[in-house]
């Protein structure tokens, strides 16, 4: 596997501001290079994401995309792509396999409607157990099973704010810079 | 450890209502018995979680608690809590010897504004990586290594439906009575 992209399908600006901000924030602590969605255009959403970089560092990045289906299609030249649904093949299942590719991989996460054409088009679906809960925590799990928790370790240069671990309370290391 | 329970302190009925539902799925669905909630009071949510319950089996519960701090203390004579925060001592390191205890255990979600006091009054606050991301992905990320993996085994009893893992489209087997 070289680096790893999110595709968030079907944002709805209403509905799920707080949603696709934390698929976007878990993307990034979990250790996904980029998060794309479609649906709804979403400026602030990016605006967003865009400040916690500067303020916790690393690179990622939030892109909006007019159609998921295009974007998908055209993703089959550069990497492979895994679709997070409760109907799919058990991560445990899967995950070895989908760790050995030696591509750009893409996870895929949508709301409660995802067109039918998502399964097919997805080179795997998988499922973070097959019971409701949320895309957050479906996309975290999985990316932690994937990289066998290595996003304890990730170091995000430039950031402005470091925190330094503490039993009680918040310390933190900022950068006056 | 006995049985794991979730409080999610602070949840505000008109921004949160989708975040509160996705932590207390994700709280069934990775093996928590209840979720307490403070906050706003918040029928819908209750409601929400317990038609999921209906369809999707076992005995999960959602209840309001008036204060977060009195259910708190007097929690201490039932068990132990762990406060999920990013600024919190790595899970890493904590993990064994919280699943070592052999009493209850209340796991701690927030939202951004968190009392001081909770830091004080939490056996222990625990990080799943110093970076922003979500309390959905806290909480599911640290049940998943808590419980190791097991979530994927559990079985909900007088399910209504029950998913068919399916490597295209969904299955699921749904029972008429």
């Amino acid at each position: 596997m070289k680096h790893i992209f999110v595709l968030r399908v079907g944002h709805r600006k209403r509905r799920d501001p707080r949603v696709s901000t934390h698929v976007a924030l878990a993307a990034r602590a979990f250790g996904a290079e980029e998060m794309f969605f479609s649906g709804d255009k979403d400026p602030e959403l990016v605006e967003k994401i865009s400040k916690a970089v500067t303020n916790w560092g690393g690179e990622f990045k939030v892109q909006y995309v007019r159609s998921w289906k295009a974007f998908l299609n055209t993703w089959k030249s550069r990497g492979k792509s895994v679709h997070l649904t409760m109907y799919g093949v058990s991560a445990c299942d899967t995950i070895e396999e989908i760790r050995l590719i030696d591509r750009d991989l893409l996870i895929i996460v949508g709301g409660q409607k995802v067109p039918r054409e998502l399964y097919d088009l997805a080179d795997w679906n998988v499922s973070v157990t097959n019971q409701p809960h949320s895309e957050v925590s479906a996309l975290a799990v999985f990316l932690h099973m994937l990289n066998e928790g290595k996003e304890f370790e990730y170091k995000f240069k430039g950031a402005k704010i470091i925190v330094l671990p503490s039993a009680r309370g918040k310390k933190v290391m900022e950068s006056v810079l």
